[in-house]
Parts: structure tokens; C-alpha cells; sequence
């Protein structure tokens, strides 16, 4: 059994919108900052039927896309890192404007980084986890730093996948949860894209945690409020396409340059005239099963994962330890 | 502040019958299988005035002992992982006796890999961790094995250190017992010696889990039954001996020879006439305060740590998933 | 652009077999030793013709299949081992007698691992080389050991991947021929199938050396007997399958259901008495430019590796350090 | 057998003035930079009475040292690479001008990361190396930049330990040399201080190159303009220092301490009226012989190998692909 998905809710957007489709209960707003060259994009899905259209949990998710990312350029990166905080901060106004996270600080924050260290499109979440600045235990010998109060509380864990665990994700997260009790969790993930273009080039900022399937090799992964009881905020780039998925975009583009010729017109018209999930359905039969599990990856995606591992726990020091020079107001 | 300790109860007991004292509460038995060049000493500490004596709780501490195994030779190694699975389910009788266990398979067990991944002589918990084989995800996905029942349900977490996490280990894996309810916990951790000849070629295994101030690097892991309501053995092996420890000693020899010359006599006798707890006073405040943190270990030590982890996830494999062959009577 | 290639000598055979042709110039015999699960397959390019029709050059490339190999089973993978020991000193034997190798021991063999530590997939050449013992610094301290002469003077060395160094393999490796004059090299390398099912269950040992162009990521290694002057033995497991090579086989399948259709058969014959290489062109256009660098592989390639890393050190270790006790005669 | 040694000039001569003795042949002179915390110690040792004082060879020996380098602060780190950035050009300017480089850009450099990767503190010079930009492979494909001359052609090697590849480091770099034809190379390797407070905090810039038994592990390196006729810079920070030196400094500490104690005046005279020699031998024969190999090491190593191995990469970045700015003239 294989899937074509994505986990980037801004190309199942566009799948609808390339057939010139509006759906129900979704929004979508795009906007650059000035004299930015990051795009930022907005899916909003605020009702049941935009959630079953997009086969995605109702929230928001925003997406931060620039293709100079995947460059070594120290300067981008850092500029990349503070929208990164900037957005992060947006959404927790939005949290605790909605009552769902404590209005005093310090905030108490566990990050998260899924995935496997050993298979190198997969350690984004490790990659950051490893980067990142924690103070709970510092806290927890010396008490509130003495030079003004620390806005949050932070402590980190990589619990690792479960072909090495033999437990599930959720169950490693909600024992410490069990234990800590912090008031948010931050979860960084890679994720797999619907377009090889998308590999490297986009954060996916999301508030509706990690859902069951999503993630580099399917781990199952399942972290939400509704599961964990707190809020989760998902950090995600995407590092793999899944093979099926590259499979069918070239046999839809063959279609299409057949349906255009004179003498294969006649195939073109059959194909044509299948419905959507016939199409789907015949493609699927010819794709081995073992195409479920495979996933594509450019050859340099060690350095790409070292690159973004660093601007996104850097984005996360300047949400949370620094004093907020850009409230993030989303381009209005 | 410095201390010179040892994680391994042989030592402690060997530095008392250094002075030819017994000490009450605590038992010695060595031996050595036939036709084995291991040599096993088993020290049971079991009563108050033992623990107090030994400054570790009551409990038995078995010992693994030879030179060859700081080499590379598969075969020895082998017969390494064989003995320690044996004396493993010698430990799992008695707890089974004393009713700190169910009786009826499978015994569901949880395997701690402490100590920092990045920092090679603590990496023996981690190590250890990425070869072993776990099986709780495939039950719970398959069911228990159709060829009969397999005679353990195992999962794995290497918790990381406090530094990376904010966390201690001991909340990490309480919230995992709380999430998985486990029966039994193997810690695996590198240990400090206070001879450098123990490095790498002993095994220390307990029923007395994994004291506060133990390991390489003082993590304060505290995993004890007392701590977390389930029985937990401990596995290490020395990595690592304090720098405190390696002046003490090299003091104590200058002093011996000092003694014992004409010239020098006097002096000899004016710290012979110290007490003990004199001596270590004397010694400890020409110790620069920053030799606590420091640790001493040999520039091979990646090959040790790489080795004996293969050792030990053998020896753990053979212990609860083949069938027993050997008793591990313990030599009577 | 892109190349539909494997690096398997076994499959571009397969590929015209397929077409029911025979190719002049190239030999392919099959057997299976007695009581074991291990297949092995020889093709041997004797002349240009055979080289131009192959596109590899000419020489012998054995390959030993099983599924087994993709199993964490360690004797079966001993048999692997012992298995891979015999080839190795078959075809030792055979540069022997070709006099491309000195006839009296011991030889002085250098391994080089290819391919990128960092990126897991490619990580195969660097894990062989971190299990490999080699002997050659000892040899200079201690002179020949005590004991009986070793039958082998072994040295290893990674050089990494060009966008690391800035520098080619052939360069690092040629230098390192200049100061130290080994007999022979043996080159470890990750390598580009065909067939996902090839995937971690295939070694192929080739005389030939390594190609420009082959192996993971393209790296443009090249080390052979040509260009350095010395023979060299290649071991490659097929560790990814070119992007490219998943969506020709699909469209190709594609092709095959529908010309069975009637509606659509007059588009099947369209496409059928297209000669090959037009459709390979028409594929080539569908297909995004990108995906020359893209490859496919599964998500649980890091335990693949680890363990055929050790099988193949294990294999060189029996090969060259142990008395010979199988001829691998080949199954005649 | 071991030996009490340090690898920082600085320290060597520190021995000599702690005596208040002059040496000649070696001049010392110290500085800061205006508003900076960054400490300066040229070393220059002019002649062969001073090599043979100093056990060291001819050359100049840069220290800069600091506190905060121990420290996760970026804009402190970022100050120290822009101050090893400017020592590199001086460094390069003085070659220059004995003629021991060509003048004319690009100079081709190779950068040679010293150590084993798997022992965390002698990791250094791997770690630089991974963070490393290399650009030859890129003018072999593109030419020159074609917006202006770079003014380095930069390659990069790590060569492994003789452990791993049976092969002396100057063997592997000698061949390369001979292959690429570089004018300079870098080594960065880690090293041995004599006291603690040094381990982290200091960095070495030598103009001597690499000598044998320097480094941690002792490898045996010997990479120098006399071996290899090409100048070798080496970058080098203290990560370790020898077991034999701290017990050496506690007892040299006890000694002073009896000495000025009535009872214990005696022994003091009898060992201050032995020759230093004397008392070296005195204390070399109560240590143990296996102390030789080992090395103290804190157990937050593996923080500032991390740390110092991005500001050392960033610092050669800036030297060698940026502009200069400051000509790092040395403070006069």
C-alpha cells in the first residue's frame, strides 16, 4: 500500500486550486515583507468540511519559502531565523489569546525533535535538538537568573524512532508531559513534500501539532493537543518527496502530452475521461507496493539538514529568549 | 569540590582489605568457570552497617573481569556476552524468588542507554542502545510471535543528559514507565574506576540500579527501585577514572617511598602519623577545585566503548530472547 | 539531465535478456553452492564489443543475492561473509596468475572507503572502513609478527566526497599510491541499482575497479587498474535506485496495460513501434531536469548499512588475515 | 614511558620565567587590542639555543587566549575568528615576504584536519574541516568566479589516525601534496596543554607546523616545511592535558606546601636540593607506566570542540575568501 501526500498544507491548497477549485472553509493568504525575499503563505482551515477537503486538522498553517535557502549564506539564514521567531511569537499571541497557553511568563516549553539521527533526511528534529540552548536544569540549581526573569522555561528531547524504541512517540512525549508538565510543546520535523523544488526551501510553521502518518518514513507520529492535552507547535521542512508521488506527476504529464497528439488523441481522450480517482487507481496498480516506504532525496541533503538545523534553532533562541523587536503581524 | 570515588563495589571493597579489615555487613566470593579466563567476583552488601561501610546501598554487585577484553577478538567476546547473559538471568531468578518480578513470561523490559552520545567514553549506554534488537512495536502491530511465545517484550530509550535536556534522566524515563508499565529496567551507563587497569576490561552488574553522583561526567541519574517502584539492573564498565583519583594514589605511592628513606623519614613519619581523613584533607587542598569535573581516559577509548557495547547488547539479546542453556549458578 | 543506470553488472544483463537477445562478448553462468541460500551469478565482458554493448568495461563482476542479507541474522550473515572471503581470493588467485599481483605474500593491500559518511546511503564505503583492522602501522613498529608471517600488509583510508575536499578520489588515492606502493586496492563503494529489490540484499565484487559516474550521488570517482597503475577489486551493494529509473519502469508498465486495452490500443502501438530510444527520449522530456540528482531509497537504509558493514569487513578480514579453507571455486 | 609535555609555546616559556630565568633565543611579547578581551602572546624562538630550550624548532608561536572562548556567546566567537582571521594574513605576509609563497593570488591552499573523528577531544580538526567551504572542485568545473578573482584555491583533507588507516598522516598529505600542488597548507589539530585552565580557552597559531608527538593520542603527526617543502601554519587549541602533568603539578604543589612546615622542613630541603632532573626522575618512577597514554579531559568537551570548531572554520573563511579589513598588525 503507498500514499501520495504531502505534508505541506500549502500544496494540497494548490492541488485544488490548479483546478481552478475554491474549497469551503479553507483561506489562503500570501504576502512578502518589504525588501524580503521570503514569501510567506497562510492555509487557514477554520471549518469541518475545509478539514476533510484537505485531508488535514483544522488550524493554521504557514509556510516560509525561499529558494535561497538552500544556499550557504550566514546573513539569509539569520534573516530567515527572525521571521521564524517572528511567526512563532504571532502564533503564541494567538494561543494565549484563546486561552489555550498561561498569560505570565516564563512559559514552560518542551521541544521535540522527531525522527531518526542515523538516516540523514529524517535528523531535522535531532539536528535541532542538538543545537539548541536548554536553561530548565539551570533553573532548577540556581533559580530565576539574577540579571531579570528568562521568558521561558525550556528543556529538549530527541525520543528517537520506534524501529530503535519499540515505543511510540506519543507515549515517550506524554510520559515526560506526565512528569514535567510543561505548557507547550515546540515539535520539529522533516517532512515530506509533494515537489522536488519544495526540498530545502520551506518552513512549515504549524498550530495543529504532528498528525499519525506524516514525517520522513511514516513513523506514526502523533502529537496534538487533543492526544497530549497541550498545545503543540509543529516546525517542519521538507527533505523528501515520496517515490509514488514523483510517478505520478510524470505519468500525469505524459497524459497530457499524449491527449495533445493527433495520433494518441484517442488514448488521451480515455484516459482523460476516467475520473480523478480511476486515474489514481489505475496508476496505483502499476506501482510495485514496496513504493509506499520509498522516499527521494537530493544527494547533498547532509548539508541542507546541518544549514537548516541551525536557522531553525536559532529562530526558537530569538522567539524565546529574546525581547521581541517584530510583533510578526502577518504583512497587513 | 572533588571526589575521589569509584562506581565499582570491588574496588571499594578492595581498598578496605588494603588494610586488612573486614567489614561487616559485606560479603566476597570470587570464582572462575572452568576453562574460562573470566574471572567473577560477587560483593553483596546486606545490611545497613555494609552500605554505610561501602558507601553504596545493599544489594549485589557481580563482577566480569579480564584482560582480554580490551582486544579485538570475536570469539572472547562472545563467551563474554554469554557469561553476562548468564549472570543476568541468575539476577532475574532471584528477583523472581524474592517476588520483585512476575513470574510468567513475557517479562515486558524497558533498556536505559545513559551517558552523552557526543562524548566518547560516555557513549557505552547509547552504543549499546543503537545494537540492541527491541520487539515491543512488532507486538504491537503483529501480536505475540506465531512460532511460540517469545519470553520478553523489550523496548529502548537513551534519555540524553541534563545539559541537552533540561531534564533528569530519572523524569525522563518516569514518565515512560508511567506512559509503558514496564516490569523490569536494564540501565546501561559507563562507570569511573579508580585504577586505570580496570578501563574496559570489567563488567560491573547490580540489582541496586544506578546511585545519584555515578557515571561519567556525575549525571546525577538516580534509577533505583526506590525511586521507581520496579527493579532495576544495572550494567557498566569503566571508561573513565577520576583525575582526583590518579594524584591521590601517585601522592600515597611518593609518601610510601618517602617513608622509607633515611633522609627523609620524618617526614614520612609526620604523614604516616596523619589520619586518614588528615591525609585526604592535606591532598585534597593542594587539588585544584576545577580536578572534580576532569576525567582521565586513554586516547583508544572510541574502539573500547565501540567493542564493549557490541558485548553487551549480545549479552542482553542472549539473556531474554534464546533459551537458557546455563544456568549461571555462580560457580559453586 | 539525467542517466537511466545501474551500477549491476547483473541487470544491464537482465536488461537485454530480457529482449530475449544474446550479447556477443559477454558470459553470464549462475550456480548455488550446496545448502545455501546465497546465489551467485558471474557475467564476464571478454571484448569491446561486449564492453560497447554493457557500457562497462570488460572484466568479471560476480554478484551474491539474497533476500536474507536484508535480515539482522548474524549467521547467516557469517555465511555471507565467508562466502564473499572465497570470491575475493578467487579472483586474488586469478590476478595472480595473470601476473598483475606478486605471487609471494605477504601483499600489501590498501581499502579505500568512497562515498560520504554523512549522508547514510552513501555511507557504506565509510562504514566498512571503520570496522576494518588493519595491521600495516603495526608491521612498521614490530616488524612481521612473531608468529608466522601475516599473509597480508593492510592500510585503509577514506578520502571523502568532492563538495568536502574540493579534490578527486583519484587524486587523494593516486597520492597516497605514489608514497606508500601498495599491490592492489580494494574499494569499498555504495552503489545505484535498477530494481528496488536489489536494495541491501545484493554485493557485486568486480575486478574492474570503479567507474566515473557510478555509485551514490554521482561523486565521478574513478580508480582503476587503468588509471593508477594497480589492480583494483571494487565491492558495491546497491544501496538507492535512480529517480529516473523508477518512473521509466512505471510509464514502461504503463505502456504494456494499455496496448492490452482495446480502446487503447492504437496509442500502445503508437508507443510500441517507437524504437527504444525515442521512448527513452519521450520519457526523458516528461521528466524534470531535477531528477538527474535525485535517488530513491528506504527509510530503514541505516540499519542496511550498519550491518552490511560489517558483514563486508568481515569478509575482507577472512579473506586476507585467515589460512585459506575454501577454494570458491566457483561451483563448477 | 610518558612524558610531561605541552604543545603551547606560551606555557614552555611560562616554565622557564616561573625560575625568573631569561632564555636566549627566545622573544616574548603580549598584547590586547583596544575594547577587545582577547589576549595576544607572540612567542619567537630565533635560534637553535632557543629551539633546544624550549624543545620546540625555530618559528614564531601565536597565543590568543580568553576566558569567554569557553562560552556560548556568537558575537564573542565571531570577534575570535575576525582576530585569527587577521593573525592568518600576518602570518601570510611574513611568508610572503621570505619568499616562502608565491605573491600572486589565488594561493592554493589545503586545509588538513588532524585527530580521530570518534575520540571526542581530539575531534577539532575533523570538526573545522566539516564546516570547511572548499572551492577547488568548483574552479575545476566553472573557472574563476567570474565576479572578480577569489583570492584562494581551497582543498581539504581529513586524514584519519594511524589506528584506522595503517598509514603515518604525513605519508596520506605527502601524497596529496604530491598530486595537487598546493603552496600552504593549514593543519588544525587539537592539543595538550599543561594546566587546566587552558583546555577550551586558548588557540595556537605557529607558523612551525605540526611536530611529531604533539596532538592528543600522540599520532605521531610530523607534518612541517622540512618534511613536506611546501609551509605548514597550524591552528591548534588545548583539549586535553597529559595525566602525567597534573600529578606532576600536585606533587610539585606538596613538596612547596611540606616545605614550609616545621615537621616537614626536612623533606622539603631533601627534595628541593634535588635537581629538577632529579626530581622529574623521583616522580616519573612512582607513576605508573600506562600513564603515558592517558589524558584528562572535562566532560563538556564535546560543547567546546563544537564551538571552537565553527569559530576556527569561520576564522580561515574570513582570512582567505574575504577582504581584508585589518591588518592585523600585532598591537604595536
Amino acid at each position: 500500500m503507498f500514499e501520495i501526500r504531502t505534508d505541506l498544507a500549502v500544496e494540497e491548497k494548490e492541488s485544488f486550486q490548479g483546478g481552478g477549485k475554491e474549497i469551503t472553509g479553507v483561506s489562503l493568504r500570501e504576502w512578502r515583507k518589504a525588501s524580503s525575499s521570503i514569501k510567506l503563505t497562510e492555509v487557514v482551515i477554520f471549518d469541518e468540511a475545509g478539514a476533510r477537503a484537505m485531508g488535514k486538522p483544522c488550524g493554521t498553517y504557514l509556510t516560509m519559502e525561499a529558494r535561497q535557502m538552500g544556499r550557504e549564506d550566514e546573513d539569509y539564514h539569520r534573516e530567515v531565523s527572525g521571521e521564524l521567531a517572528a511567526q512563532l511569537r504571532r502564533m503564541l499571541k494567538g494561543l494565549r489569546k484563546r486561552r489555550a497557553l498561561p498569560t505570565a511568563d516564563p512559559l514552560h516549553v518542551l521541544a521535540v525533535g522527531l525522527g531518526n539521527p542515523s538516516v540523514t533526511p529524517d535528523a531535522l528534529g535531532p539536528g535541532v535538538l542538538g543545537n539548541l540552548r536548554v536553561n530548565r536544569n539551570l533553573r532548577a540549581v540556581n533559580g530565576p537568573p539574577s540579571d531579570g526573569e528568562e521568558p521561558v522555561i525550556l528543556s529538549g528531547i530527541v525520543p528517537g524512532v520506534m524501529a530503535q524504541t519499540g515505543m511510540e512517540t506519543a507515549e515517550i512525549v506524554g510520559g515526560i508531559l506526565h512528569e514535567t508538565k510543561p505548557d507547550l510543546i515546540i515539535a520539529v520535523d522533516a517532512l515530506a513534500a509533494r515537489s522536488i523544488r519544495r526540498l530545502g526551501t520551506t518552513i512549515q510553521l504549524t498550530d495543529t501539532g504532528i498528525q499519525p502518518g506524516s514525517g520522513v518514513g511514516n513513523h506514526r507520529h502523533s502529537l496534538t493537543a487533543e492526544g497530549l492535552g497541550i498545545p503543540v507547535l509543529a516546525i517542519g521542512v521538507p527533505t523528501v518527496v515520496g517515490a509514488a508521488a514523483i510517478v505520478y506527476d510524470t505519468i500525469s504529464a505524459m497524459i497530457g502530452a499524449l491527449w495533445s497528439n493527433v495520433e494518441t488523441k484517442r488514448m488521451g481522450d480515455y484516459v482523460e475521461n476516467l475520473q480523478p480517482d480511476e486515474q489514481y487507481q489505475l496508476i496505483r496498480e502499476l506501482l510495485e507496493p514496496e513504493f509506499g516506504q520509498l522516499y527521494v532525496t537530493p544527494p547533498d541533503i547532509d548539508q541542507t539538514v546541518k544549514r537548516l538545523s541551525f536557522t531553525i534553532s536559532e529562530g526558537i533562541h530569538m522567539a524565546f529568549y529574546e525581547n521581541p523587536q517584530d510583533g510578526g503581524e502577518g504583512g497587513i
